[in-house]
């Protein structure tokens, strides 16, 4: 039976903002700049965390920020989310209350990385029970596809930088492509989008993991690759490189890390065997 | 009356790691990672925050995360900083405590950006009451100077990449060239280290800030506003962009921010009287 369906708001705001700025000549010009904004999260009428978002899906956003933190233990535990920007507020009704939240919100982690965040609990915890499925991968030629799909892609970074992008493929199929302030937010809104799509029939395909992929533009940090894992998504892609952390997890739960992905080029930092390579490059003095 | 000078310890672990990557031919090599560590951080035997850290300096690390956190008044209230790599843990003694510690670590934001973090308490408490000084600022050759020697280090970045740099400048000299994998803990090692300064005579020079200009790989984000313009700095570059709220802060304070410094160009985004064009580029035409 699918999870019911919590009740969203639709709330919008326009991603950017017009700056003016002076250069080296000392001439001043109009720029645009991402937007920024602060989302209090409140659950059932208690505060919870602030959130700096870019905006452009907040309720996905809240919805995968409680799930990626394990503070709900599904979709189906959300009867609504309602967000404000007026207030800079989201606030989250849940069915039947967050079992100890004191307790669960109590330890902090600050953890590395471009747009990452704080954590509740315990970053490794859970790790050691996930178990991403052994035959799932990607294809080479799929990989390139996707680096290819994302080079199109990437709207409110081509038009005021500094933001980063998250998107979710099926293959080379883009299914997702997200961009935040934060690159945390920007995984948290998929898993968010992910699990809504659970609710119903026609969303199945978009909400089974095991056969999606990621793409970041940030580094592979512990948190980004633990979030993937606990999605149950088997492969991530970065434009960047991989920390320790990031590769230590990757290695512990079997997930496919692969980083530095522009054009033809890559480096698979952890599980090369979930990567089939169908479409070596040609060596380049063998090109006619 | 200098503050007294805190017990350090001297803990020190390896900034890089060898990893065995394949790429796009399938062929395998050796490449370095960045370290990436936690460090719990213990005041007064409670438990506080856990931080990832490259750990090129954890005693500066905490003491500036203390401070830029506002969680002790000053340096002279720290009586010891021992840093034990094989725990993990970094045991803070202070000489009288800290006030309400309880109530003033409670609340949480998730802010924005490359490697920030989670900060303890409101992040606009005390913005209006920074007064920056209204003549201080950097000349435009000033400004070169410092990219260029940015330009000459990034040691870790160069041989390992996924870390961010942090510096502390006055004028064109570099005083202190911090990285990190995240950016916060780069600029709180820099703000516990200049706090450190200030204990000596010799080290006065170095402790003062309203002549000092703080220079980032990473985005201008409210938290690096907001810490800069806490300690003093009136001036931070940055080789990348600008978030809104980074740029509401520096327009409240009056800070000068300067962003996508390459070579000679940059666009100074808040308070451009701080930057005397002394430097003026010569339009390429012109070039003989």
């Amino acid at each position: 039976m699918s999870p019911r369906t919590p009740n969203l708001s639709q709330a919008t705001a326009p991603l950017t903002r017009d700056v003016t700025v002076s250069n080296e000549f000392g001439e001043t010009s109009v720029i645009q700049i991402p937007a920024e904004r602060d989302l209090t999260v409140y659950v059932d009428k208690r505060e919870l965390v602030t959130l700096m978002t870019l905006g452009a899906h907040p309720e996905w956003l809240v919805i995968g920020y409680l799930l990626n933190q394990r503070l709900v233990p599904s979709i189906d535990a959300i009867e609504s989310v309602t967000v404000d920007w007026d207030v800079g507020a989201a606030s989250v009704k849940t069915r039947e209350g967050i079992d100890r939240i004191e307790e669960r919100t109590a330890r902090r982690v600050v953890t590395t990385g471009c747009g990452q965040g704080s954590v509740f609990g315990d970053l490794m915890e859970n790790i050691d029970q996930i178990r991403l499925p052994v035959d799932a991968g990607l294809r080479q030629s799929q990989l390139y596809g996707l680096v290819n799909a994302i080079r199109l892609k990437e709207s409110t970074y081509k038009s005021a930088g500094s933001v980063h992008a998250c998107a979710v493929f099926e293959g080379e199929e883009l299914l997702l492509f997200v961009e935040d302030v934060g690159r945390h937010n920007a995984v948290d809104t998929i898993a968010g989008w992910m699990a809504l799509q659970s609710c119903s029939p026609q969303g199945q395909r978009f909400a089974r993991t095991d056969n999606k992929v990621f793409y970041t533009t940030g580094r592979l940090t512990s948190e980004m690759v633990i979030k993937s894992a606990q999605m149950g998504v088997p492969v991530v892609v970065s434009r960047s490189g991989i920390t320790q952390m990031g590769l230590e997890v990757a290695q512990r739960v079997g997930l496919c890390a692969i980083g530095r992905a522009t054009n033809k080029r890559f480096l698979c930092y952890a599980n090369p065997q979930r990567l089939m390579l169908d479409a070596v490059p040609q060596p380049v003095a063998l090109v006619d």
